[in-house]
């Protein structure tokens, strides 16, 4: 993939997609933390909660990085995933979302 | 301090108490992990709850040591503590439950 550049435009579209699907999995990983917590009930459950944490925090640090060299890459992940639609997208350049769609069918 | 017997009768006496406090202390951290579990809102927060248990877990390991070689350090910072108290350690041998006072005074 060669580097992109990056319109004024496209950065807002970008920005915003992108905090949008960092808060719903924030709000996703919230909402199971507080499921597991409330049932916790051997100290073994609350080692699981703190693994779970541990985890979700690793994933969520190297899954969104917004560098625009990154980006595309992962936009193409959060597409896969279901965390940005299409619609999201609309107004990048057709290069981009083509790269975007490329790195989602993987 | 020189490495002590146990007894029969003292084996017992410190597996108690040690299970005693082990037990008081995890539901301890429990009902804080649940507190502060139930007030998260922010994604911070659950990174602080993560933080929270990682470092009870570890102050566990390191405090609940059950080594005959260790128990007497173990009793004395449990007792200054407050975690257990002198009759639970009634039956030591006077001079462990010396060396245990000794210990929980520093």
């Amino acid at each position: 993939m060669h580097a992109a550049k990056w319109s004024d435009s496209e950065k807002r579209i970008a920005r915003r997609a992108f905090e949008s699907a960092l808060q719903r999995e924030l709000s996703d990983i919230m909402a199971e933390f507080k499921r597991l917590a409330s049932a916790a009930k051997e100290p073994d459950d609350m080692w699981s909660v703190e693994q779970f944490l541990a985890t979700a925090r690793r994933e969520v640090d190297s899954k969104y990085d917004y560098r625009y060299s990154q980006l595309q890459y992962v936009f193409g992940r959060l597409l896969r995933e279901g965390r940005v639609a299409e619609s999201d997208l609309q107004g990048l350049s057709e290069d981009k979302l083509s790269t975007i769609r490329r790195v989602a069918s993987l």
